[in-house]
């Protein structure tokens, strides 16, 4: 007998994560209660807690119910994040795993951060907008300030699965790594191929930065104005996690006053405002939240969440999506609150 | 005794291509004769020729005096091409070795189209200028038409020694990479990791389309408009070599009609004029012959150039430029006569 | 002030797995009880037990005190299994992790079982047996059966550590993989490159077979004879993990009548019968459980160690060992009963 | 029309070169003049020299008659070296192309060298004489003086086409590369990854240390006692090339008392003499000069050999086999004089 799992995925949807094929398979492996688009009202959703093997949500607005859920196994997250509201302490308690679909963003956002850290090395974009203003300046001379990626000492803040990912792009360039990861060791690192630094030298030494660091309690602002000033004459910023970490204001007055460079796919608000001095810096390359949306890249998502639920119905460990680990899950925050409620990351 | 060598490296200049510590290896390898940034009068040239081990230059515009070279060994062209006016049969007979420094262009243009890859399919350009607009679009609604590159089919057409640095770059991606190259074999090309295909067929099965075929008499518009047409709905085309292989006008009209996209970084004549409709393509992503000119890159170039020389005088073959090949010398040509004549790739 | 470990590493010694330097580092880092060669007495342990943060043992011998141990985060096994003794159900509820030294094995082994496959595949023991016996055939005349690996199908049963390990070093010979792994599911396997096959059509589609499986109550001798038949005619078995996981004498019956080569490195009885018939097998490979002690290997064991206690002290996860999962840790079983007391991997 | 080409493989036979499939391609290509294994007699030789446009052949016994092939574009050998008695300047200046089969031998002889490192380092083979012996160590008992390829300082001697493919299979391993190649510029041994050192440097400074040159009027037992006695106490060295490199005394003295590992694919002379010391050291691994002929890899090499026919009769440059280069041509010796003289790689 197939065992239960309530599916409710929104603010996401149902074909927006499962492709065709993996809707019939979805079925096949589990029986699925609920599968709309809709958020699933809460009294279906106590009515069907305590026979469900697992939960597929996008955040943990049910309340403190877990008690009820006495055959629970898992939570999966299909968003980047783990579910700020859920008892993690119960979680433990109970044996109930908690996973995050971060991984199924990895590539998505891996490329798109070489993406713009090429975009921007080599003024690729703002080479197009002088195009089409019809101001372009040809060969070398179209080529002042730009640099390549090829042996450049490259610095990474936050290690996670993103980086990672990151990390394989990176290797053909021959660049020279970096990391700081306060949540990482020095061996581990080091076993990786990346040499571990602290921030400030991080921040000093690489011509290019890449900030992938998860929101934390502990990390809001932490790449202060004092330590982006540290940064190297025409550096590059490549921002891909949160702009919860970083002092944007301090890093937009830089960018416009020409002292790097700055590529960012997220703001302290979204939508950012109409008149936000950063979307006129030509040091800039701007990003509206798209790095970890494209059509495939959801589809990845959900094949994870039914491998995943395939495992736990055998019993076996999942092995796709993130698991929340007790050390770590009571840190992280998500910069939400500021954010528009209807779609997320 | 140093040998003595001809360096005149115009169009280019000294200190572009030869970083300070090279200028100085470069004497204490050879003795430099002229190595100016202005051309070299012919008279001084015609002076220095019979005692030449080599010349340095940026095309042959010395006319028919090979003749006199009696010691010359080798001809070390600056350009990403082969000069165009020497007579190879006599080269060949003299058993002077013809270089061209189209592998120092190599990473440049190499990680220059990647980047318009990832910033075409992903929209990142296109993403910037709609929040310059103030227009964006957050999260999947600003992914309508976005793909990734990971495990796409890609096909290269030219598979020379951009080509070549292009596919470890993509190796990490993990995409299925097919090639067309009429001067290359089958077997070789399989030994590469690529799938041979006829031009058609490539054009019909790959989602991103690599253009890296040198010009030569016998490609000119190659990509005609039937070949285009067979291109895939929302497929992109990349073009990195010259437009000289490109029926360009029909490719304009299919970006602006929505049929694939186009991230370009040479144009049919250049400067482009200022009312070409492609300027005003969303579909389209434009640079201004930008890729091959970045100053590390022409650094490159400069090491090349003395680590051939420095092999030339030592009695060895040179391993870092391109050698000019008999059957292939005469059928290279450059699209030259339309573009600008002071400044070239 | 720092937390108390207790180390009693026997059956391994202090400085077999910790360098002089790390011997330092492991004492900055947290408070060493014992930390000798010899076990530990139980008295002591006890008295320890309660105030410790973390045990490191190579087994778990102490009975059913978990109870008393109301501090403890870790227990870290320096041995490549799991403690067999320990009470898993407890360690869950009390939210101790236990961690197993696997990883540090994986390179040592991944290395030695590549040098197996190539020495068994081109015959290079066997050939280095003929010249020391002046019997030596040259060139191809001593090629007769050999062959390379370069874009053979090969088959890895067991995709654990060590065969994550060993799929990097073989990814330069092109080769084609499958896997047999009933703890993943497919869609992990095809992520990491691996076409997941049912075992009988690994074992009859592979040229070269992995056995890298890791002991457990399900798999003894899992390759049966009747899957054994199914191999390849001069097809290579390279037995990595286990006897367990084989019917050992019908392997050996095979071999001697010339169905398939064997590599391995480990036996159903250690040491092995000074007259078991394998001993003199023209294509077996025989290797005394020697592919997991290599003295920098055990380094990199101490190594790994100290890096998770140091992330444990600080309240992080760990990150370099194996961490024994709720569905997988009743499974594991290890050979040990039929091996000699003294030595272990 | 078919052009003609004369194939006269002896000392090798068509059926070890070419495949069932590629014999039947051959034919479809060119006019097969001979094709059979006996050596062709010179009368019938001469006869088809002056219309033939390719000569595939193992060595060049037909004397000075290179005025006669008016039409011949290019000397194809299907040996590892090139033809020694060829008047090279006349090929020059008739502007034929000469080309030797290396490339076909570099995977076959990168992964027997690899398997002989890992083998050696390992104790793999002797282990396997232990055993068989019943004399075999278990566990790290049987690991005293072993050691891991992993992160070694490993310096290469000749960094040619066998080099190249090794390289390739040692990247995963993470070791430090020099290469000591005089044939080779600094830049280019850098721009590989390698740093170029001179020889002595290179053989103090390597634990593991592989011989790959090919044999010259200049490099005849280059390795000299006084530079083999700079090798690191239990150093690896592993000759793949000729024995003509080393002074092989010296090295089996050094063997014998200890004082490194070698591991040899060649001798002085082949057969080695049944009473060479060397065939009882235990720190050797040694081998029949059987690295280069396994059955895939000789077909790969006719593979090639019709790849470059087929580039050759469509006036396209050969890419798969090697060109004698003018600089190198006069310089390359065999070791031959002392061989064997039926077989030959």
């Amino acid at each position: 007998m197939k065992k239960t799992v309530i599916v409710d995925p929104n603010f996401r949807r149902m074909d927006e994560i499962f492709s065709p094929s993996d809707q019939k398979r979805l079925h096949d492996v589990v029986d699925v209660i609920w599968g709309k688009d809709e958020p699933m009202p809460q009294a279906d959703f106590l009515r069907a807690l305590p026979a469900a093997t697992a939960v597929v949500c996008a955040d943990w607005r049910y309340g403190d119910v877990l008690r009820q859920a006495s055959n629970l196994r898992a939570i999966l997250s299909v968003s980047g994040g783990f579910p700020q509201a859920l008892d993690y302490e119960q979680t433990y308690r109970q044996r109930i795993r908690v996973l995050s679909a971060a991984p199924a963003f990895a590539r998505q956002v891996a490329e798109f951060s070489l993406g713009l850290a090429i975009a921007s090395a080599r003024e690729i974009a703002y080479g197009d907008r002088l195009m089409r203003r019809g101001e372009e300046a040809y060969l070398w001379h179209g080529n002042v300030g730009t640099y390549m990626l090829y042996e450049q000492p490259v610095g990474i803040i936050g290690y996670g699965s993103l980086a990672r990912e990151l990390h394989k792009l990176l290797l053909p360039f021959g660049v020279k790594l970096a990391a700081y990861d306060p949540w990482l060791g020095n061996g581990y690192l080091r076993r990786q191929g990346l040499q571990p630094l602290p921030l400030a030298e991080l921040m000093a030494t690489s011509k290019i930065i890449f900030i992938m660091a998860v929101p934390s309690a502990e990390n809001e602002a932490m790449l202060s104005r004092e330590l982006l000033e540290l940064a190297q004459e025409n550096a590059l910023l490549v921002l891909a996690s949160r702009a919860h970490v970083i002092d944007f204001e301090a890093a937009t007055e830089m960018v416009l006053a020409g002292r790097f460079k700055l590529a960012t796919d997220v703001f302290p608000v979204e939508p950012l405002g109409a008149d936000h001095p950063i979307r006129q810096a030509e040091g800039a390359l701007l990003s509206a939240h798209r790095a970890g949306s494209v059509a495939g890249g959801m589809y990845d998502l959900g094949e994870m969440v039914i491998d995943d639920l395939e495992a736990i119905v055998q019993g076996l460990p999942p092995r796709r999506l993130q698991l929340a680990e007790p050390e770590l899950s009571r840190r992280y925050v998500s910069n939400r609150a500021k954010s528009p409620p209807a779609d997320e990351t």
